[in-house]
């Protein structure tokens, strides 16, 4: 089935541009703790380099790198990239801020934009073709002068290079000749189509410089463009998680690498690291809070999911006559229905991190088996870590309770006073004690919010501390009807730590109300514990 | 730019598949309603044919059959294609209850899937390689002997090419030689890359039969493998709305006509049926109720929009030089965020629809402008069609407001009655008199409807024969924070219509609420309408 695929070069870059070019997306912003938390998964996978933003041009970005360079970021696998733009027409690259800003971030790696298109150069830079390439050249000299390795993105080259094919060539030509290690050419309008690609990137490759490519999925052919370009010779593809971009988005990272990995048989990452494809993308999308794509190629929930009467006879008979691929080399599951959490391995990691022990097999197995019945339900603990906590230590037979709740309420209406639209009145039983307490909002949660914590804080003082940060709701259940089940996600901080709970149900009210809870719960359960013992403590099992 | 792309063929099929493989979408259920509302959509679109499903294999899709052949769906470009499957092993088509089914649906055209790889015939099927061959021979000759035109797919087509050639181009030579008029390469499992298309396809042609494309996008390449078999001289292509289907789904219809329309610059719809692909996309996903995706290339509401600063000024010179293709040819917008309408004609088309008279340039600009305020701020109109009348109304001056709403609200707690967990109060004045009841019921929304409609039942009686029949709701705002806009969509129906309301808000009960309120005014004004005057009354303006 490969004797058409190519072999693989001897070296060949995995480049993810999603905290760049990925944040382009409509409705996407990723602060600093986003982005050092994504860059952390990217790194697991083991790919080559992760562009990180564009310092210099929003302060969000350089105070990513600044965090990078003073080691909140230990990097095992990948390289961290800077990314900016060629110098300003009529100036030099050394006076250039911009230019400036890429050596201050202090990366061993840059990768700079640089145009292509000849109309570009004139109408959108306004500039002389001369000018454009002397500031390729200078801003790479530049770059290679101050002990850069140097990257330099051609922007629309391929509509470049069929509207003036010589002048996109000196394009390419400039950035070579000045020391550019890779010279990635990108559809950045995106609207290629594959049998395109080929006779344009070989004539690339005339100029003798190593290639990349960089595509856009306007025409739905975003992961096919990258694998043409690859056909005809690239060495580098630059793609985004959960495929994040401007407009219809960039070549998916995980489709373009399970292909060649799994399709043409090249080794790109350790098969481990692939393995865990499914688990990352699912804990990105929590950082990004973008609904997850359940049919996207390889990691989507449905993507082995069968349900064609036809087919469930055979899928007895061998699973492999109707799945493409063996599921679990992506870390998917031809029957996962919620795939966050998927076997007892990943049970058992999850666990030792939080600091429990749950190498004994039957414990794990018993406590896997729960995760698995709770997502069947919708829970989803992958961004949960609080819920999954609660959960172990309950399985563990260490969950104090604390409180119990003996009932609570929450009144919605019409009339927006300055304390809210809602009120909520919370009845609890704490230390033999029961306190019931009100509360008013703006929303249903909100006044729930304010009703526990006065009707918890005679007992436990310290949830005045306690913040609710963050809030996310998700429709899970597409079909028809009024039963759709709603998951929300609730974070809450005490000022030193954030944590994450998980609620479920077909009320939005009811979801959010159990995620709240437990939200009290887990920090009455960390406060106490840090009062009394180390937490997280190791316990044996 | 076409130069390296082929010439189109005398006679090309666009064969949509939503309503049988596209359904087998995990949480995908189309009932009657649904499929022919769908079918009229596609319709619209220009195509030239429509799967409506495999009658026989569930009562649902015998009853759509038998609705369309009783005319229930008039169609005006497309033709109606019943599925199915060649003859039990060891049978004959005639005795054959699944091929009867076929015959009693009715349509011009059957197409039926055949095994085409070896090892599916032996394992899954269980019959020898010769009956298989059999089977098609008999299935194929007996609809063709009783006047239908047969398309023939074959399943797991590339894996059978790869596995056992020979075999494979066997299935295909039964069928023609039996007398299908297009035999269809199926990439059942989704596995193919497109750089592997060219030659299997190149091979099957030397049967010498009009062949078709059936793919699926596990690999994320449907959309170019589709591409890459036309370059290989198929003449028919199936594709599904949303690119629906099973696992990661079939080949995006829209995407894969609107490359080759407006790439290959083939003429295969009218531009004007082209131009309603963007809407047509958005109302078929608010009958399936799976949320769009923003990023659909050609169609999504991200598609053209731009946030990059590296563009803002360029696009400021000419638009055109940062997309692909003209976003209006599809019926999209640079920088519609919320795409459903558009445009000054849309609106005009739409009331039109509805009895009233927007001719009048200024009036539909004023209209225009107010329905693109209101999408901006997450209404939708396209599948709500009662909410727009409702607002047409209120600009024309002829809208009653039959009651208002002095005050409401809804409890919600811990305590689970036989009425339910809600209690909602709403009082409202109608006809000089106030009104204030109580209702309960599962959930805010339930109790709130039990309540509104008590409330208007003395001055209104007729609200006791609206029943609400389905209730949607969408997270709008992908980003951070508790802030993200919520809406719903609420159907009632008074057991002869069904209208569509829309609410929007923060708080997802807020947004019931407007949508509800909204639902019972449109009924009293059908209902008013209907006593005193034909409805819908053209209104000259």
């Amino acid at each position: 089935m490969t004797t058409m695929l190519p072999v693989k070069p001897d070296v060949f870059h995995v480049y993810d541009t999603t905290l760049r070019d990925g944040a382009q997306q409509e409705g996407l912003q990723l602060n600093v703790s986003d982005k050092l938390k994504i860059a952390r998964y990217l790194d697991e996978l083991g790919l080559d380099f992760i562009e990180g933003g564009w310092p210099g041009a929003n302060p969000n970005d350089t105070a990513f790198f600044a965090a990078a360079a003073d080691g909140a970021l230990q990097l095992r696998n990948a390289k961290l990239v800077a990314f900016g733009a060629t110098r300003r027409a009529g100036g030099t690259a050394a006076d250039d801020p911009q230019v400036q800003a890429l050596l201050d971030a202090r990366t061993e790696v840059v990768c700079i934009v640089a145009k292509s298109h000849d109309e570009h150069v004139r109408r959108a830079l306004k500039t002389t073709l001369e000018e454009n390439l002397a500031m390729v050249t200078d801003t790479v000299s530049h770059l290679v002068a101050n002990g850069r390795r140097v990257f330099v993105d051609c922007e629309h080259f391929f509509n470049g290079y069929l509207d003036n094919p010589g002048y996109a060539l000196d394009v390419v030509r400039a950035a070579a000749d000045a020391g550019a290690e890779v010279v990635v050419l990108c559809d950045t309008n995106g609207g290629m189509l594959p049998s395109q690609m080929g006779d344009i990137v070989s004539a690339a490759s005339g100029v003798g410089v190593d290639l990349g490519i960089h595509c856009h999925n306007d025409t739905g052919c975003a992961v096919a463009n990258t694998l043409a370009a690859v056909d005809a010779g690239v060495m580098h593809f630059q793609g985004t998680l959960n495929g994040h971009g401007e407009r219809t988005g960039n070549a998916n990272l995980l489709t373009v690498l399970a292909n060649l990995q799994l399709k043409y048989g090249w080794s790109l990452v350790p098969p481990s690291a692939l393995a865990e494809a499914t688990r990352i993308a699912h804990a990105v999308a929590g950082v990004t809070n973008f609904p997850f794509d359940n049919r996207q190629p390889y990691v989507g929930s449905s993507s082995f999911a069968h349900k064609a009467g036809l087919h469930a006879s055979a899928i007895k008979v061998d699973a492999n006559l109707y799945q493409h691929i063996d599921p679990t080399l992506v870390g998917n599951d031809m029957r996962m229905l919620v795939s966050d959490m998927a076997g007892r391995a990943n049970v058992q990691i999850k666990g030792s991190e939080l600091g429990y022990d749950l190498s004994n097999r039957d414990l794990a197995a018993r406590i896997t088996d729960k995760v698995k019945a709770r997502e069947m339900d919708g829970y989803s603990y992958e961004s949960a870590d609080a819920s999954f906590e609660l959960l172990l230590r309950d399985e563990l037979g260490l969950l104090e309770h604390f409180f119990d709740v003996l009932s609570w309420r929450v009144i919605t209406g019409h009339e927006v006073k300055p304390e809210g639209d809602s009120e909520a009145v919370v009845k609890v039983r704490a230390n033999g004690v029961t306190y019931s307490l009100a509360g008013e909002g703006h929303g249903p949660l909100n006044a729930l919010d304010v009703a526990l914590r006065s009707a918890l804080t005679n007992a436990y003082p310290q949830v005045d501390f306690f913040e609710l940060t963050d809030f996310k709701v998700r429709i899970l259940d597409q079909g028809h009807g009024t039963d759709a089940i709603v998951r929300t996600l609730i974070d809450m901080s005490d000022g030193e730590r954030t944590w994450t709970t998980v609620g479920v149900g077909t009320n939005v009210i009811e979801a959010s109300w159990e995620a709240l809870h437990d939200g009290y719960l887990w920090g009455l359960t960390h406060s106490s514990v840090s009062e009394s013992q180390p937490a997280p403590e190791p316990v044996q099992a």
